[in-house]
């Protein structure tokens, strides 16, 4: 099958191929060069998707996009606060060659016009041109994913006819914003706006920005993080010329332009454009470019003040331990206790990125619901991510919950690397035994219904071995047909973490657990390991492929030491014929334990896909 | 409990108190009548939820905050491109109370500068000024949630003192930006300038902004939706005065600012926020105001050119025939046909709002494996919203299957009902057809599995009465037994729709399908009904409350005319004495049923909780 999305690029292309308006930049003969006719598109996901159509593999020079970026390396090289004494970021309405320093300070207006654009390369780290240019280039390539290098015919040309920006140079180090000779930042500049890219590069580039500064094909990080948001800045209130405004009112996506005839667009967190077309408008924005992204804007509802709330759908799922329990099989008192009061045992399942919106959601449900909540279980498996102020509120819930002797417990939260980490920095000594972080929800439930039976059940916990008489499924056995089966039964132990059955085995025997604690685990889907229940002593196991004689589908282990006694498949069936009745009990235990098994999945079942 | 997050703003609201440089506007003297100390915040969520701190009850007047929202209804009023052409959209570098009109066309650069904002208020509908302050106030009055109005004093006062903005007015007329006699857009301007608002009206203001014109507080509509990215737009590139840049930099929310101390700062899609504190800095905006904003924004990670990609999560969950399959039972033929067959019936359950950068991920998708999907099920519960250019896209992708003979299919959809429509609106007479959307999930794959089973095995289906003999519990018995248990079993038919079993009652027979078919009934936690199981002739119901000696707990319908064939408990119990090998058998059959109902619930509650 095609794409409807590639389709829909191949006829954007070929409609506004036929747009002929515009004139290919000639202010030096190497630009001039260009063919009108070369058009490309190319838009980017945030995860490395690459859609390309057209002349998306045409060489061209970067121009001044490369301001943008370089204003980044300069963030990297001096910290905000210097980059922002040297240099403003209020747009001047002007023009893109207008001088527009500060008549006291000197200081440009902004790093997209040539002065605060010499004025920032001038910032990256670097004494010779040789040095800056280096360093542009690497983090360039970085953002491209491929070794870039400079047009030398073009540099040669910007450098012999750039009057206007070595006059500025000398103006900057008038008012001393460069410091020192302004040649090398001079020449650095002459050079990167001589990159050679294609405008594949540039989408790939624009991607990068919307990934926050990580390529999204390499996986390379090519910027920051915590820079991105500055560039983007500059580049929405100043980034298309006199023609910011309008463009951030039309198509609503910081963007930079190059006389090159490159566009590069940024949605911030989804996809990155890049447009390649020489014809220029007389504000020296590709005419093709601008129509395209005005389109493709339009069409694809990519404006970013457009607003596609999502905070409220941060809590993806919630359940009480009354209606989903854990795997911890229980007897039936612990279960009809777990069931009526299991109400104040609460599960979240959380979603998407947690940022101050979503976890404001959360937050507001934990200060509802705390005082009713024993204990509060917030599962993390479906969140990517979340920020410091995230962080910070989660931590306020905790504490919340820990005065009034409550419990906040996490699971599935170990690739959140900052929130743990946030957590144990933050946490005074005599809070961190109480802190609980459970490898997967399963566990946090168990932790917490365990809790729940300690105040409930003091009493339950038995550590003695049961014997046959009190096995699940001899209830209402009289004394006769326990003494006969118990004739069957053959005592076996194994060691903690023993394999008791393999998959694959055939099912030859029934197991009444007697001492010690056994799992089921089976593989998920994505290949990790995943308990399907955990028995108690009492219970059995094993029998359901006796029944179905279907070879064992799941591994059962000893999560402790265990002893168990062994029904064979054979004693079993030959009951029918020498205890009919004592089978018939049997059976009947059974089908009502089973029963009581597919009600709990079906529960189950109903709330996990509510 | 208490809110964290309302103790974050407290605390913000003690460190910033004392903070006292800054002036009260006294350009007028009943602005300069404003107490310095008056200071509150208010944050609102996009869901409605309004946290407030200080002195946010406080009345003031609007002053320039207004020029945004009745930008908003100058759009309303005349449309995008009429006001684009009287009001341009161009940050001017220049103060607040610069003229900045073109020298040709006397268009003010835009609406945030007072000519601009002059020059809006003269597009409002109305030709007095009595009825455009009308106008503005209703508007302003569903932005707030309440009735608005005038602090005439300022406004005498406005009025009085407004040589410049006179002279303004005056040169709109002469360049015809202003059509008519200038006195009634001045005028209203002077009194929208002069309403009397408080911060926590403009917290929802703001809110209203950020949920894309809702009122999220009372639910009404304050502007049009589209009109919404035009007016951040604005505040956007031109909110602050000649701060703009720096504002957009350091707090990245667009936002507007008034003389009067307040700040409306928007995070689209999130949250709005509103902030009151007279004393303002030299370039007029709020001292406070400023400072609040950049602590919120750097303490809460607001900034919107932060990228919080969610785009990969919006197929929620995925699984195929083969692992999870429809409510419907089927008999074991039929089943472990769907099983080997079913992987190449797909299941997309969604979420999030499926924006361009969401659905291409599903399309991406969707493009790979169409070709190995017969039919893809795309279940929408969990996205509460879509866009127009996601419909397209969704539209093209149906064509791309239906082109193949493969089939999309949508569930869940009926609240999305621009999809629907669009689906009605754009498909060929020829197509509709073979378009399907079903209300639950489940209905989806069951239409899939009897369309992949009417392939495999076109001569499965039987429309005669099943006997005795084959139902599924006799399996394996006797000419003897099923001759005893025939004897037993009493014949009962039912009426399409009858309720063949009730919750509550006692658990008295089991039931033998022999035609048609019956489906369990249970009421989901949300108090929807949902459809359980589906039986077929041949199967048994009602079987587990008899085993476990339960009252019935899911109603049981008859979907179609259904003949029954009945076992009572008595006889049932009596078996284990008058046939006991019999019974056996029967209780073995029963054992099997649950095991492997039990193996398809947990195989389910694995994949479900993946």
């Amino acid at each position: 099958m095609k794409s409807p999305i590639e389709r829909y690029l191949e006829e954007l292309h070929q409609t506004f191929s036929k747009e002929k308006s515009g004139t290919v930049a000639s202010y030096i003969p190497e630009l001039f060069k260009a063919n009108p006719e070369w058009f490309g598109i190319c838009l980017v996901t945030t995860d490395g998707h690459v859609y390309e159509v057209g002349d998306t593999r045409q060489n061209f020079t970067i121009q001044s996009i490369s301001k943008a970026l370089v204003y980044g390396m300069a963030l990297e090289d001096n910290g905000r606060a210097e980059v922002l004494r040297k240099v403003g970021v209020e747009p001047t309405g002007d023009a893109f060659n207008s001088i527009s320093l500060h008549p006291q300070t000197g200081q440009p207006a902004n790093p997209m016009i040539n002065a605060g654009a010499i004025a920032t390369t001038g910032l990256v780290e670097g004494k010779t041109s040789r040095q800056k240019i280096n360093r542009i280039l690497n983090a360039m390539s970085r953002y491209v994913g491929r070794s870039l290098g400079i047009d030398q015919e073009v540099y040669r040309s910007e450098s012999e006819t750039g009057h206007r920006n070595r006059a500025i140079a000398h103006l900057l180090r008038n008012f001393n914003i460069i410091e020192s000779d302004p040649e090398p930042a001079l020449d650095a500049y002459f050079q990167q706006c001589s990159i050679s890219i294609t405008c594949r590069d540039l989408g790939i580039m624009a991607a990068t920005l919307a990934n926050a500064g990580l390529n999204p094909v390499t996986r390379d990080r090519a910027v920051v993080a915590d820079y991105v948001e500055n560039i983007l800045a500059v580049m929405g209130s100043c980034g298309m010329y006199n023609y910011a405004g309008e463009w951030i009112y039309k198509i609503g996506m910081p963007a930079k332009s190059g006389v090159g005839g490159g566009i590069l667009a940024v949605l911030p967190g989804q996809l990155g454009i890049g447009i390649f077309s020489p014809p220029l408008d007389e504000l020296g924005n590709s005419v093709r470019g601008i129509k395209v992204c005005e389109e493709l804007s339009h069409q694809l509802d990519l404006h970013m003040f457009r607003s596609n709330s999502n905070v409220s759908s941060v809590i993806r799922k919630y359940f009480d331990a009354s209606a989903v329990t854990s795997n911890r099989l229980r007897h039936s008192k612990e279960s009809s206790l777990i069931q009526k009061h299991g109400k104040c045992i609460r599960v979240y399942e959380l979603q998407g990125p947690l940022i101050f919106s979503t976890t404001e959601v959360i937050i507001r449900e934990l200060t509802v619901s705390g005082p009713q909540s024993r204990c509060a279980i917030l599962d993390f498996k479906r969140s990517l991510s979340i920020d410091e102020s995230s962080c910070e509120l989660l931590l306020k819930a905790w504490r919340n919950f820990h005065a009034q002797n409550h419990c906040l417990l996490f699971s599935n939260s170990s690739h959140l690397t900052l929130l743990s980490r946030y957590f144990r920095v933050n946490l005074k000594e005599t809070e961190l035994p109480d802190f609980r972080m459970t490898e997967d929800l399963d566990y946090a439930l168990e932790w917490a219904e365990n809790d729940l039976l300690s105040t409930l059940a003091p009493d339950q916990v038995t550590e003695a071995a049961i014997p046959p008489e009190g096995m699940a499924l001899m209830q209402g056995m009289e004394n006769g047909d326990l003494k006969a089966i118990s004739l069957l039964l053959k005592p076996r132990s194994y060691q903690k973490d023993a394999r008791i059955i393999e998959v694959g085995e055939p099912s030859e025997e029934i197991f009444f657990l007697s001492q010690g604690a056994v799992s089921v685990v089976v593989q998920r889907p994505n290949g990790k390991d995943y308990r399907l229940a955990t028995f108690s002593p009492g219970m059995s196991f094993g029998e359901m492929g006796v029944i179905d004689q279907a070879k064992r589908s799941a591994i059962i282990q000893a999560d402790t030491e265990v002893k168990c006694l062994i029904l064979s498949k054979k004693d079993f069936d030959q009951l029918d014929h020498t205890h009919p009745q004592l089978k018939i009990k049997l059976l009947k235990n059974l089908a009502l334990e089973f029963s009581r098994n597919l009600r709990k999945a079906n529960q189950e079942v109903l709330v996990l896909s509510e």
